[in-house]
């Protein structure tokens, strides 16, 4: 099985001014199960609409990662607009992915609900954008991590029609 | 007490061509408690915005029929468009039939998440996408049924005002 | 502490029309945890676009007010139009705590997932749409208040940039 491409964007005005030291890729490796997954690019941009766009677009369309996920500016302070600039890249909204991390969130967090989370599709990528500290975004992306190979194997064009059985799913719990 | 009138819109590019029998509409038809409602349409299309409005639009504006189900195309594959085909015909949007149905179906299948579905009005009809698999499909509407009777009184502006007294609501658990 | 300033907008046909006396205002205030906030605006307004609008945009632009709750107009109904008239106010959606409502709600009334609830950010304000009912509306605002300081303080900017340290965070459960 190939490993998938991952991109990740830490979008924070402080560790793109080198104000504060990211912890949120190292955070995330420690998600993914050995041999699964394969950081290809790690960018950190200011919370700025026009750079996170960039960073993401650059990471979907051209290097064509499967998997591009963004940490911080999903909140709702006053430069948190992270969700406002995906909105527009995203092609397919999956509104579960992140009612899934927000609903398993809270059972530790309250106030994970207060994350503007979102996720949804762009060409054959999948968009994640988690919270922007280490913990929550790691925890975020383990909540959902079991059905993110399906999710690219159906983005590929490679899964079942629906209604079909598919054997071997991997993921089940 | 008269029926729900339901119509049945089948999404899938197989069924369709008629290189796969539907499961859906058996499967549906087994979820309606006895007596409470009626199938009065069904139809299957392929996976293509024009054909899915089309049909919904029938059921909806010109047979008046209250309930419409879709079933199929709320994935995430490239042909995958019943989400963006009904998001223009529905009027108010109810997100959180579509929460219900994907939190209950996480409990069993993780990648319920990755289903698109959604759900609201339009004139007096109320419209649901469900998954395409009979036994999503049928898993999904289950959950929800419990509230539609309730749902479609409102619709129909035979609900009591909020925060009125309304004696004899038949679904509570 | 400074007390939390809170606007009320019950959003009524029947009770701006005098029909029917409003249960909500009373059934909200018992929600705030004593001397946590204070309502600074009450208001009574038809199931309309406009009026709602106008009252809320008072709250939030000219008063300046840091919460402001709608109560009534989210269900299926004909006349219920409140989610379309904050739709347009909100600058910042802010799923979850709607998500967490209707999630709670369901829990002891299934219709709960019919309240097309939504919360945002407009300004410095949180502005969030409750139901109708003053047990639906009480009971909607005591399952998100725990969060509700910590995201006004993130909207006044004083939150820390995410990935930091911030002690004292009053509300965990």
């Amino acid at each position: 099985m190939e490993k998938i491409s991952v991109g990740i964007v830490v979008v924070s005005d402080s560790v793109a001014a080198g104000r504060r030291t990211d912890g949120c890729v190292a955070a995330l490796e420690k998600v993914f199960p050995p041999g699964e997954a394969s950081v290809a690019a790690r960018v950190i941009v200011p919370d700025e609409i026009g750079a996170i766009r960039k960073a993401v677009r650059r990471m979907t369309d051209r290097e064509k990662l499967e998997l591009v996920l963004t940490a911080g500016g999903t909140g709702l302070g006053p430069r948190d607009v992270t969700p406002e600039a995906l909105a527009a890249l995203i092609e397919k909204n999956v509104p579960g992915i992140a009612e899934a991390m927000r609903g398993e969130g809270r059972k530790s967090t309250p106030t994970a609900i207060l994350s503007r989370s979102l996720a949804g599709s762009r060409g054959k990528s999948l968009i994640i954008a988690l919270p922007g500290s280490p913990h929550g975004a790691a925890e975020s992306l383990s909540c959902v991590w079991p059905v993110i190979p399906h999710a690219l194997e159906i983005l590929r064009g490679e899964g079942k029609e629906c209604g079909g059985k598919k054997p071997g799913l991997r993921f089940k719990r």
